[in-house]
């Protein structure tokens, strides 16, 4: 961490930022500018800098201080160089795989739920996506069919032997989502709801993170060690767009982020082009986009008959489009040294 | 709701969305233009609106769907057009009192808290203020003391006669919080933890949601109405800054948000500065702003020694710079119809 | 255009703001909702709507003005769906070829902006870009070469045979600047500098037009018109990155740009993923993803030395980091139906 | 400025560092921690900051740069602590006067910019604003009478007596435009058109800066570090609200701006309510809160009949609704210490 002292800080002011310093055990190195002191502390952790840098920032003659590490450890790139890879009942994510997790936004009836697995099962999918607790920004609208829709889920499951993701809203629910999905997802509007990752963290089943539609990469990360330091390693990170100005499409998929979190984190990402883009017309070329950029895997909303869909119709391809999607993927993962 | 056809679409997919509009028992009026045309639909409640908007914006010559009316009821300003009032163990926000609400971001000890809670009292706050329960970007930040906390709350509130605001995070510990809690908070992170707003709502107690760091004044209603829709009637609402790409403060404080809502909702507003702005010598202008475009209240975090706090130092006044605050705001409210 | 009535508004109203668009020569449909009563406008030009939505939205009893149909005409897909190509000597942007354009940030020296030329040739480049004329934030940084800079340009051009892309700052400059250039930037600090847009408009040079780092696709697009309208068709739209809250990354490259624009615009688009990223590290993932995406051409800074360079280098790829880029895109092409 | 270098970076690749700076002359203090070594760097002038990051940033084992001093001089508080004073035909910008210019958007005809400036001079205005050049999103809309305009703005003074602020937008009607204005206003598409800061820092005629849209506060005083640099130092800022993800406002008035540039600079700052809210109902409530955080004036788009408006109808206020707002800011300024 570096503190720097404002234009016209006295010597005295230094010195006792530097004797609160030692006293607390930090090592310190002084550098006097033509303008400004810095301060450098050493021995900072990772647990400590949020706190430290709040304290100092409240003392009248420091401008700011300027964290030089990365405030996560267990998720961070170092931790595990080679990279985490999770095995979904032998979906491997993290590997050579480009894994594609799809389905629809809403587990609607038995019969829907069943038809759109064998659909995108047959387009080549590895994992079902559903939901079956719903977050709708309207107090009014379907919230899902909670353990009936778990279980209609299980039953496409057996019927397909496809792997099952879906989310988590609630702490109450973890454990019966558990004992249902083989990967648990946390929405947007949780993604800084502590209380609920470290109840994931607890956990043993593997966690999708979606990114918070307005969370900075390292806010996300931290979100993630919430996660981790529970003890479960289990995590992808689902970049699934982020609030913008922006218009025309209901959030902006962040493509820098996936090049930015394999320089960052061992944790595989997953891309998810139907929030990032809120629009079934563009959500093909975003998905390859997103692989040609390196992408472990992608998550994409499928529904049998769109039109007629309780939720997210408008960004949910047909059966015709995933399938013609797929078969541009086939090309693509071709050239970019992974398997479909 | 308005759908916009795409240009070049027939009149038969014309007729096919009107038939289905009719089926469901909707009015129609078509306005054909001279590239598109617009069918008008009546009759859509607040409740069917989104769902209805995302099929037939799945339909492949469906342009968009327009909302015309407001997608909340309970909280529109219709509802209740003279405002709500709502009275806290005898301090009435939404009134002609300027209501301050101040103390320390973390209750820490029971002398921190104590001491804080004199300080704002002399000074002329009306409302106490600080955290047991505590969201912190890291998960090895201090979290709050939980229960010890809220009755270290409760014993200054009895010292000093002054109500009790506090931040619930966990639908778990709504109960107990409620035991002693004048005022729940919720916080942004948890801004749309819809299951959070439902156990709020089913409470008594008054609450205070802030808003979500990139809610719309839309959804921001809508997550109140979430409250509102279990019976809760006794809703304020807090401006705490929007994230935005400025990085010279820690949010920006949206001073539009008050007299908007002032248009749209009959619910009190509140404002927050400390996180508005997150800079303690930014606080006092924004809050006399704030004030004088016609807030409700505000919160103010305080703390008897910002180097020493354990969270948000940063933006924490001195009792001297509360103080001299609190003077100023006597002289604003002179001129504003407020009394202080 | 639809007006929107306040709730709560008269027949009175209505009938004088009806009575006041017949006047102006508009056709009317009236539908009246539950709560509110709509009013949709025929007939409104592009040219008109901006004026006649500002005055109805100006009288107390109308909430809002909705546009219906786009706010360009020019720049339509509509009006060339068969999209447009553009010749620069030899060089065709919007067709098949995959069109890479790299050079350095800013001109420096005959000998750099020779080396550099030579560098991307030889890795298969099709465009050489260079600065003549630099934007800086700073007023005491380096604003380039100027006309000498567009000799050295020329010299590099006569030397390997590759058209020349530069920026033009100052509508004082584009008469100078089309005497040596190929192709003409306008930069994202001018992309709403209107009479600038003017200016190029009346040349018959093509122009690249970077998106302004805060404008809307259909702001951009309105830009784009402003060049149309004074005849020159030939003009790409280079999608740069936008200003979002993110820090880690200079901007956020929006690659949903890429397949939206070719929905609404016959016009070429182009990718740059220096400016979008602002990290050499980040740049080869992210023209991979664009290119899979859809765009037809990107543009990259590449330096003989990027550490020496006056301006970019962070966001510069050593020449070492290009040729590998090519090699990928290479194999990327081959299967997306594009020669490089 | 300090330069982190990456984690792993060699006590071989930190020397050569050291080296390449000790050669350009500049002092170097090295802080050694636990993960990654510091570099802080003594003597960087403002000038040349920005390229010395660049070209570090671009070495592979650097993390990256930060800076600490601000990239401007003469904008600085620290350059003329008590404050700049402007003085406009006897009305004191900067000074106890609470600032008021008020007026039509466009000049349309001299009967309208007659009585639009009688209105606001009755009810206590001091400065004229109207616009002459105009920008517009399309290319279509009216572009403001241009010399014309100008001559009709010095007719309204001369029978009113009040100064005229009028907007350049074109760096070859600076000149003309000085020949008419009192102040140079400088519209927020063009806050960063460098080329004509230049030429308005030529001129001595005073500069109102408008924000850009997505411009950060330090990039602000960066471009009026710009017209400073050419020797005109009566310079005023204009918040006018920037560019967010809300929709509700046309943009979000950042009242942080006030104190924050009280704090950084010594030039005077003008609040833009009309442009920073978009809405007419707003403008009042924004206004007033503009001035109690402390700005030195406000801008505020009055016109005789809005509905009738050629440009911003919907956020300008009617003569009413004007004079009611002077009347509240006279009593709110009674308590702040300025004189209206």
């Amino acid at each position: 961490m570096v503190i720097v002292m404002k234009t016209g800080a006295s010597e005295r002011n230094r010195d006792d930022i530097v004797e609160n310093l030692k006293e607390r055990g930090y090592g310190v190195h002084i550098s006097v500018g033509a303008e400004k002191t810095i301060i450098g502390v050493i021995g900072v952790s990772p647990d400590a800098k949020a706190e430290l840098s709040d304290q100092f920032e409240a003392l009248p003659f420091v401008e700011r201080c300027v964290s030089i590490s990365n405030p996560y450890k267990v998720v961070d790139k170092n931790f595990r160089p080679e990279g985490t890879k999770i095995n979904v009942r032998g979906v491997e994510i993290g590997g050579d795989l480009a894994v594609v997790m799809a389905g629809p936004c809403t587990v609607e009836t038995e019969a829907q739920i069943m038809e759109s697995a064998q659909i995108v099962k047959k387009a080549g999918a590895h994992i079902l996506r559903g939901g079956a607790y719903k977050p709708s920004t309207s107090p009014y609208s379907f919230h899902g069919h909670g353990v009936d829709g778990l279980k209609m889920l299980a039953q496409a499951r057996e019927a397909t032997g496809m792997p099952i993701v879906t989310e988590v809203m609630d702490v109450r629910d973890v454990q019966v989502v558990c004992e249902y999905a083989d990967i648990l997802q946390i929405g947007t509007r949780n993604a800084q709801n502590y209380n609920l990752l470290r109840e994931v963290g607890q956990a043993r089943t593997p966690v999708m993170l979606k990114r918070g539609m307005s969370s900075r990469i390292e806010e996300w990360l931290q979100a993630a060690e919430y996660i981790a330091s529970q003890g479960n390693y289990q995590i992808m990170l689902c970049e699934r767009g982020i609030r913008t100005f922006e218009t025309y499409t209901r959030n902006t998929f962040d493509i820098n982020a996936i090049p930015a979190l394999k320089e960052l984190t061992h944790l595989p990402v997953i891309a998810d082009p139907s929030h990032g883009t809120g629009k079934a017309s563009l959500v093909p070329a975003v998905t390859l986009g997103a692989f040609a950029a390196g992408c472990d895997g992608a998550i994409i909303e499928v529904h049998p008959n769109p039109a007629k869909a309780l939720k997210d119709g408008a960004q949910s391809l047909t059966p015709e489009a995933f399938e013609s999607l797929m078969e541009q993927l086939k090309r693509l993962t071709a050239v970019t040294g992974r398997r479909l």
